[in-house]
Formats: C-alpha cells, sequence, structure tokens
C-alpha cells in the first residue's frame, strides 16, 4: 500500500455500470522518510472504499488487489483506498495527520 | 486508476482474435496538481470501452483489472478506458474538461 | 498495452518448460508525441504470439494479462506480443511503420 | 521480492476489515550493490507476516503475490513482507544485517 | 520479462514456510541497446528455478506470472528466474553472455 493524500474528486457521468455510485478520489501518493511525510510521484484515481475526504491523509492499495472489497468487486478497478492513516510512527518522530 | 487525454489510435491489421473490433487508443496520462491537470509519463495503448474519442479526457484501468470489462474479458488486455471525465474538483479549483 | 520495436532475441537454451519453441524477442518501448514516436523506458522481452520480426512495431501486454494467449496459457510469462502495428494515428499526422 | 528496512509504522483506526489485528509497517526498499545495500525508491506500506521489528532488514512481496499468505488471504493487500534478513552475499563481499 | 545478471544471494532464517529450500538470486536488470547489455533499475530478489549461479545472465518474470513454475506455486513470490541467457543476438551484434 502507499501513503497518500487525498487532493480531489472526479466527475465522470459516462462511465463502466461498476463504478455507478463510487466515489473517485484524486490521491497524491507520499513517502515517508526523515521523520515526515513528502509528496512523491504521481497522482493516481481511487475509489474510496472507508470513507475519506478532501485533505484526509489515507492508505490506498493497487493492482488487482484493488478489486477485493465489497465496493470494487469484479469491478474494473485498480486502485482503492483501505485507511485513513491517524498518524505514521518513525522511531522516535510521530507523525500525526490532520483529520 | 489514472487521468488521461486521447491522443491517437493503432491500426494493427495482424493482431490477436480477441482484439478484433476493439478500438485501441493511444492515451497520454496526466497529474492533477495545484488546480491544473499536467501530462506526465509515458504514453499507453488502451481498449476504449466507452465510446471515448480524440481530445477527450478519461480515466483508465491497468493491469489484470484491465480484463473486467465485457470488451476485454479474458483478452489478452492490460489497459481499457472505463470513463469519461467530466471535471476534475481539486479544492477550491474545478478543471472542466473540453468533451 | 505499450507500443515498441523489435530489436532482438534472446537465445535460452535452459529455460521453464513452457517456453520449449517459444520466440523471445526483446522489445524497446515507444511513447507517441508529437506526431511522432520515440524510443523510452528499458528493454524487455517478450513472447511472440502474432509472428514479429526483427525491426517490427508491436503492441505488447505485461503482467497477468501475458497469460491470456494460447501460447502463454499457464506459463511464467509476464510480456507477450499481441499486435504488429501498421500505423498510428495522431490528430493531424499519421505515422506509418515499416513493415 | 525488494530488499528494505523498517522504518516505521502506521496507526489507521478506520480501515478494511481484513487489516484488524495486522502490522501495518512503513519499508523503505534498498538496492544491493557495489557489496552494500543502499536506500532507493519510495516507501511502502506493507503487511507484516513475520514478525519483523523496527530497523530490520527484510524481504517484501507486491502485487498479487501479496495476498499468498494466511494473514493477507483474500485482503486487498498489495505488499506483504514475507521474510527477515540475516546477510546478503554479494561475491567476496557479505553484508551482515543488524538484527 | 527482464534480462539481468545474478549478482548476489539473499540468507533468510525466518521467512515464509514456501520459500523453505528456495534459492533467493539477486538480481541485477539489464537493458539491451546499441548491440550491448547495460546495467539499469534497481536489484530484485527472485526465486530460481533454473540453476543459475553467481554472475549468470538470466531471464526473470515478475508478478503473478512468477507462480506459474512447480517451485513457485501458491507461494507468495513476484520474481522467479525462468531461463539462463545464451546470447542475445541485436541485428549485426551478438552478445555472448559467458556461462
Amino acid at each position: 500500500m502507499l501513503l497518500a493524500r487525498v487532493i480531489g474528486s472526479v466527475v465522470a457521468t459516462q462511465k463502466h455500470a461498476k463504478f455507478q455510485g463510487a466515489k473517485l478520489l484524486v490521491v497524491q501518493p507520499c513517502v515517508a522518510k526523515d521523520g515526515v511525510l513528502t509528496e512523491s510521484g504521481n497522482t493516481v484515481v481511487a475509489v474510496d472504499s472507508v470513507g475519506a475526504g478532501l485533505g484526509t491523509y489515507v492508505l490506498f492499495t493497487q493492482g488487482s488487489s484493488a478489486r477485493m472489497t465489497p465496493m470494487t468487486k469484479d469491478s474494473p478497478t485498480d486502485a482503492v483506498i483501505v485507511g485513513i492513516v491517524d498518524s505514521v510512527e518513525m522511531g522516535a518522530a510521530t507523525v500525526e495527520m490532520p483529520q
């Protein structure tokens, strides 16, 4: 999984039937290093399965494993948000996420 | 999924039987950042499952999940277009796509 | 799928039984941009399923979908050539491939 | 698999049911080169299946194969720690890992 | 598949049961270009299924297809060596590998 921050959402009227009702969020991956989180890598659009909102820090899963939630089962989904991050502990440093 | 813009199409007479009749579109991935969409990353050839045209902004899915549409089932496809993007909302900024 | 040019082939006497008789081609991925094809990214070794030759421009599929051809079924293959490219149309520009 | 060092852990109260009780570790991938291990690439969050701790060098698996442990079966997991590294032998050089 | 050179091996006492008895080799990916092989990309740890040794040039497979050998079936493996490379032919140039 990757750490990421939710930075937006996608509106798409015309889409695969399995996406009807799904919340499609734009996430910016982050890396954890030297006690801080830093944005790194290209943005991804992920289906929300945990009620994440704009600005939330999340964990998202990619590939076939993204189909392992009730909301994404058998759908052409390759990215799904699977957790909302409270904090990341890196040795002495603990980064608390804004909720 | 990734955001992308359709920039072309591929003509291939000799191809796997499962691709007969499939529209093979060249898509340029985009990232959403600071309220705008920017092209980033290498182009990909994706099967169209939603009626996308040249210049359309789309969502496409990669990997095994690309086989989860009626058009790509059991085919050697690793990329499929699954939605046409109307707009991307990034906090205060909303990017409307040309249709 | 990715666009690529066939630039070579691999000879391997000792290999997994499922590769016996398979043609293993070295392909150089290309990106389509500004009306031309440009080589980009690292070379990959792909199983040929369409009769491609040296210098041919092809489409190849990666990941689990690479096992969705009769030649690669149940084999430890993660890349397969699935089409020979005649041309790539990019708006006003059409790139005809050498056959 | 990739070599990595465990550099932290993630606390997430709200998460997919399959992650309840799972230890979510932040790992920093490493490359083995010229007789030493060097950090390289973005951090990943992996489920621990072998009892790894902070500072441990591990092997982790990505993609669908990450679901092939009892702890991650059928869960939306795309990264799992599958081994604790004692040493890496590179020709004349042997790198012993701190345990 | 990718071309690679075996540059080392990993010793891991504590590991997933499916890895017991498996030889875990460190491979350095290579690209074939302009008639030569050049190292490129990060090292990967792959299960050996063909009897490769230190210094051997090999082909390795990644992702779910890495589970398609008797040695890796149902195991949390995402990389497996599937062939030993004798030579790579690139048009006029043939690169013979040290065996």
